[in-house]
């Protein structure tokens, strides 16, 4: 695995073109979404059934063949292997919990010149949530994208998720059936997306699309953001791991393998300022990586994006840690509390020597849908407050509104807004006549 | 003016064709903006002035002409007007006051199994505001994108804005002094949006932008989305306002005309259940015309994209407003604050016949920059929130880990996820040999 030193020489350049990731700038690929959304606009249920038998080999004959019934969803949770049910169970009850804490209420004050402000928080109306698919569709992702709505207060929500030769996992049904998804849909990619944006004859429009997809999806979800809300443009995953002092190297290799084993461009970096560790952290990867059953996934990974970094000191994997805002950030060490404090961009931060990233991905609570490539430099694990939305409450008083009527009136003026200075000026000389 | 009643046979149609509006759907736009961006890209300054000399034709003869000093800035508002000083010293405070109720604090608690759970808020490293411009350009757009950056904590804050022939309103580089903007830049267009979105020899790269602009910037803003953050696409100004009983008709005309001077695709619609009442605020709206600066551009607003309409009670008018979503909504009637509480989406919502939307846009306190077209059904006025973002913080303990450890150990099984299973197994049995 590559090693770095920040003693480096041309370290800083390395490391930032290690980091570089742009996903949906490829024009061709933009091209191709732009005339799925077209098409699918034009023809609706038709073309996304034509495409879905195309792309996904579905054998659908037609468009509600598409749809799963809640019956379907029922006989999947009921036909559970009860271990796995409760370890289901446990992890929507966890994620519920959590996201509880995150619900936003509205608020109003009167100021002193006896006007009311206010903030009214309000749930979105419907949503369509992207579970990626297959196979190997992820159940955790189904819990952890309608978990949050449901706790907001959204009355509709729509799951899509791409079933390849029609197949799908059981256990995708039946977190859909927990997680209070409803409706679904064996729709994905591109095509999906604008189902959901624009509405089909039998898929409704939704106001917000949220959950992680491949770059098509990426790219479509950026293409209709406007006409509805994202959350996020995905990329692949991403582990930061630090360590210092007593640590297990095993545990720690094992730790980066698992973001490496999600995809050929997720991105794993190990710092430490111990190099003995680094090299016993290399070494157990490499051991770990023989037994693994996506290994080939994981070295290519590690190849391509993958990183050991020794670094000077604390301060110095600070910086690092900043600069990449990793969407998984683990911080093996002491006091990793304090050190916390100190990272200012982190999707999620997994603390001390117990908390392993995958707990985070199925059961500790937080959400794992998190910002990807930086992006936390400026947003937010998805959470409840994507499900909700704030309208401003503003309430005058014939007398409090006087002061604010004149200095209106005084800066509309300045800005050429003539009907704006009028309109204030009523009111505060009702018989102004202009 | 378009006068519609609800009882008109095609009136569904008629209406939702009236709200149909699209910003930056077209191909030559988003070609140009594309080309405009990879040239940022890749010539920095050089490009950015260049563009500037030739759509702005400004007069600067090498970049560094484009940037504002602080001493310019302290100059600016030094010269006001005492009065106008006032006005817009009283304009930010009570932005200040509404937006430091928005700020939001991390939190945390620990789970009955002894692990540590919480979301930490941290503020944004540096965000750019985009302020549209010109001589016509808003002082209060200024304080209103500087302000919560300011109160989310954001320690730099970099305006651009354009200044068309070289010529910008005083009273804008004035705001920016009042409201602590770091380094300002008379640039505008995609060019100035690239340039924050990516950095230029001279603009530092920011990590989010926020401002409206025209159907360039929006354009802009959408494709570098990923790159940076961005608040919303904005389109067309609206303004719904919605009265019933005793009305001053030529108060509601103007407030009509308050939105509809903004822009020749501005919206502005009147919904009554009162027959008589609709046609004195038609007739006002005529009389106000005739006296009106901007009259040629509310005319065409109002011809293009205005309507009065007729409904038969106020359900029939929630409906509509649910429909419409309207960035501004007036609510002129005695039991306001009741009918508010059945509005699900506006951006902002004033409520009485003393609270014309001009105070929104200038000093009550909320944000004036809303969200359009529709978009309130899913986004939030500009706040606070939109400068600060949240990061997940989870800490097991020993102890606590082990029933986690397992049901993650269990569920990532399930998703052929070995790495995530083993990592996980670790933590509950340490001494595992894979």
């Amino acid at each position: 695995m590559r090693r770095l030193s920040t003693q480096d020489q041309n370290f800083k350049q390395v490391f930032s073109d290690l980091l570089a990731f742009e996903t949906v700038n490829d024009p061709e690929l933009l091209k191709t979404v732009d005339q799925i959304i077209a098409d699918v606009r034009q023809h609706g249920d038709d073309h996304v059934l034509k495409l879905t038998q195309q792309f996904d080999r579905h054998p659908a004959h037609q468009f509600s063949d598409l749809e799963l019934t809640q019956e379907q969803l029922k006989a999947a949770f009921d036909a559970l292997n009860p271990e796995i049910r409760e370890a289901l169970e446990l992890a929507a009850e966890r994620i519920r919990s959590f996201h509880q804490v995150q619900k936003q209420e509205g608020w109003s004050y009167v100021d002193a010149l006896g006007n009311t402000l206010g903030q009214k928080v309000t749930p979105l109306d419907r949503v369509g949530i992207y579970v990626p698919g297959g196979l190997a569709s992820y159940p955790s992702s189904v819990l952890m994208n309608a978990i949050p709505a449901h706790v907001a207060g959204v009355p509709e929500i729509i799951m899509v998720v791409p079933a390849p030769n029609g197949e799908l996992n059981p256990l995708v049904l039946a977190a859909a059936y927990l997680a209070g998804v409803s409706r679904i849909f064996t729709i994905g990619g591109a095509q999906a997306v604008a189902a959901l944006a624009y509405g089909t004859q039998t898929i409704p429009a939704v106001d917000k699309i949220t959950g992680p997809g491949n770059r098509f999806v990426a790219a479509a979800k950026r293409a209709v953001f406007g006409q509805v809300g994202i959350d996020m443009i995905a990329g692949p995953s991403e582990i930061l791991v630090y360590a210092e002092g007593q640590n297990n190297a095993k545990w720690l290799a094992m730790d980066v393998l698992s973001q490496a084993e999600h995809d050929t461009v997720a991105q794993a970096i190990f710092i430490t300022p111990d190099a003995d560790l680094l090299e016993d952290v290399a070494q157990a990867i490499e051991e770990h990586l023989a037994a693994l059953p996506k290994a080939d996934i994981a070295r290519t990974s590690i190849a391509n994006r993958g990183a050991l970094v020794l670094v000077k000191d604390r301060a110095e994997a600070v910086e690092l840690i900043n600069q990449v805002a990793p969407e998984h950030l683990e911080l093996c060490l002491d006091d990793a509390e304090a050190m916390s404090q100190e990272v200012r961009h982190a999707g999620a931060i997994f603390m001390g020597r117990y908390t392993p990233e995958a707990i985070g991905d199925y059961c500790a609570g937080p959400n794992h849908v998190l910002p990807t490539s930086g992006t936390a430099r400026f947003s937010s694990p998805l959470g409840v407050y994507d499900f909700q939305k704030r309208s401003s409450l503003i309430m005058c008083s014939e007398a409090g509104v006087k002061t604010l009527a004149k200095t209106a009136d005084l800066l509309a003026q300045q800005e050429n807004l003539d009907a704006h200075a009028r309109s204030a000026r009523y009111r505060y000389c009702p018989e102004t006549n202009f």
